[in-house]
């Protein structure tokens, strides 16, 4: 092999490179390196991947297949120049990068933090979770994300073969969590003002559901808000119902105002409500800290199911969140957020009211990262996202967000996840061309 | 409030730790800050905790517990002085800490270390995986630790209600796992050269599994390893069962002695093999990556849960994995952890020996970190740990590791837990004292 220096004229990377990458190749077998001699290029490198025969595998894995695709995108990867506004995290731009790193990096230098973490969580973490909601700290349980937050309450909860209430549309995350735990998700309609309650006391009758999904603080993808009327209606008629609510406050962190509604858990007095948020949302993809706080039996039996699934969650990343929610830098990174998010949602309602005057923003968000956009009659979401792409705008055809068929044709446009305002202006642009060509 | 400066000074502790106190208490509004003119006591403190009647949660969480004592302590926090062995991680002294948070701090640094991460787990990650098991990177999903890939195989792999086939003793991290995916887990007899395969013929016919777990290398709790004549024979009664085997490698990098023998999945070739390995033995508890590698269509019902399950590991975990195991260090770590864990070993086999002669320790493992010792007759293996914990030695109880009736009374002393050989032959004479004084 050249040596290092040569390697590193030759592509122009550092030496750090150059050893990681000769370090990798090394440990995989096809590099030998012989210190003084240098590095040689391995004589006989395990050759992997012989052809196995595992037609059998069909017999012992039965027809319990694990339905992901309305996790995955069907469409590929997008071209050079694509706007990507399909996915559910902030833009790069967006994330506080020094300030996470600078945290991590505390955090891995702290004596012990490669030791055991409580099951439950650090407690100081744990506390600062426990003051967003009034409840106590030993009302709180960390979790490695929202989505495992999800899919462990949803596993711990409800009996499989059970029914589970969801606003219709919710987050397809939560339905394909759902559906994996063995349990039956059953739509409940939502307007302007979040989940209607007679049909939800409906839902609850017929179907003998325990256990409600919802998200009544800028509902994704819709952005609506649980009124203020129909908070305890919701609850009690849960607790008619003798069922938990799941309230999924992902948005906490994300409101465009300085005002964000309290979540459901404040007037919970019952114990019904499971309340779930998460640090990923306003911080970074890789972010993942999230918590969930319940009150009596139901704590000690997610306790469990939480424990059982990977014992606890890494000590250095719940010391980073500890690190980012008590630095002062975090309240900064929170304030600018919520003004870069109300200035990129008027942009893009703005630009698609603009481009597109039939399409309908029935509602304008006061959080969150989507745009719900209704269709005109005749379109289709599935088409129209299609097209876009090849048009270089990535959207989500509504479908995806709708447990059963869905009520019309819809997107859900992200501007958290456009590098600024002239992107979103740009991919109205774009979406105007798909029209005229589909 | 006093000043932070006063604070220093009344504590004995630096800048750092003021400052995030206060920033922690004000997060939980227990301190008000006022840049300019100091700290203040809130002066209205959010009182948590109102009483609140959760009776009726019994109900909608019905009789579906989460059998979580076999993982937990029953003796309570230990009093200062007790030397504790009845864990399944390294003791600190034995932790490369500083490789460790070297390897995490450049993972931080990293441009793009807190975007997200490929679903199965970073290439370059899944291929030095890919290397031990002479697989191919596609073969390889990064998991969140050994219990999150336990307990995602068996979610994924076995029809709930089925039974599982296990070695007799087995991991109760591995019992838990299986009990709470709502499996049965269906004890096999082993002896010192690993499961006996006429047992296990006999035990696939009477109750239909499709699905073996076992530790074929340095069986946690009793060291013994698969004999070569028998890998064969286990893969094919598997084979003929229709079955997989979920070979768990927790030892890979835990052997006392240069050659450790090949994972069973070297000789599979029908895919019938699920291997599990992880970093967090050889590494640190918080040091939370394992690997799965299994090849045909089961690899994509494994991906598919794992996702539901938590959609990514993060990525700054991985990217230090990543630098770990590629680093100078870690093969010298490895070097030398295998000689003290060999130490430790010898030394606490002759203390026992000396100290309880009556005690047996039939099988002296080449590797991993325990300690399988039978008691004699009449001795219960309860009692002696209750009372060893008095007398400050911390044990485990065989019958934890039985998925029925224990065959006998053991302990499971765990002498990578220790600080040093002098720690393991106090402890000795500790336990002697014990047997006299029960």
């Amino acid at each position: 092999m050249p040596t290092s220096r040569e390697l590193m004229e030759q592509h122009h990377v550092g030496p750090g490179t150059v050893s990681r990458a000769i370090g990798i190749l090394a440990l995989e077998g096809v590099l030998t390196t012989r210190p003084g001699s240098g590095t040689f290029v391995s004589a006989t490198k395990a050759t992997p991947n012989r052809p196995i025969d595992t037609g059998w595998q069909a017999m012992a894995l039965a027809d319990r297949v694990v339905d992901t695709r309305s996790l995955s995108d069907q469409l590929g990867p997008p071209t050079d120049g694509t706007i990507m506004l399909d996915g559910g995290y902030l833009h790069p731009a967006l994330q506080p990068t020094s300030l996470l790193t600078g945290a991590l990096v505390r955090a891995a230098r702290r004596p012990g933090s490669w030791d055991r973490a409580p099951i439950n969580g650090l407690a100081a973490l744990r506390s600062v979770f426990a003051t967003l909601t009034g409840a106590s700290a030993d009302d709180v349980l960390i979790t490695a994300g929202g989505q495992d937050a999800l899919s462990i309450a949803f596993r711990a909860i409800a009996v499989p073969g059970s029914a589970v209430l969801v606003e219709s549309p919710t987050y397809h995350g939560a339905l394909a969590a759902i559906r994996s735990a063995g349990l039956r998700p059953v739509p409940v309609p939502l307007d302007d003002d979040g989940l209607t309650p007679e049909f939800l006391e409906e839902a609850f009758a017929l179907s003998g559901a325990r256990l409600l999904y919802c998200q009544p603080t800028y509902h994704n993808p819709t952005g609506a808000v649980l009124s203020s009327e129909r908070r305890q209606r919701v609850l009690e008629i849960a607790r008619t119902a003798g069922a938990f609510v799941i309230e999924d406050d992902f948005a906490r962190f994300l409101g465009h105002t300085p005002t964000v509604p309290p979540p459901l858990i404040h007037d919970d007095r019952h114990g019904t409500v499971v309340y779930i948020t998460s640090l990923t949302k306003p911080a970074a993809p890789s972010f993942r800290i999230a918590a969930m706080v319940a009150r009596g039996p139901v704590m000690e039996r997610l306790r469990a199911t939480r424990r059982v699934s990977d014992f606890f969650v890494s000590r250095p990343l719940q010391e980073a969140a500890l690190e980012l929610m008590s630095s002062a830098g975090w309240e900064r990174h929170l304030k600018t957020l919520s003004a870069q998010l109300r200035n990129r949602c008027t942009a893009l309602v703005t630009a698609l009211r603009t481009e597109l005057p039939t399409w309908t923003v029935r509602h304008v968000p006061g959080g969150g990262l989507h745009l719900w956009v209704q269709l005109p009659a005749g379109l289709s979401d599935i088409d129209i996202t299609a097209v876009a792409r090849r048009q270089r705008v990535g959207v989500s055809a509504g479908t995806r967000y709708f447990p059963a068929e869905p009520s019309a044709a819809y997107l859900r446009i992200g501007f958290g996840a456009a590098t600024d305002e002239a992107d979103l202006a740009e991919s109205a642009c774009r979406l105007a061309e798909v029209v005229t060509k589909s």
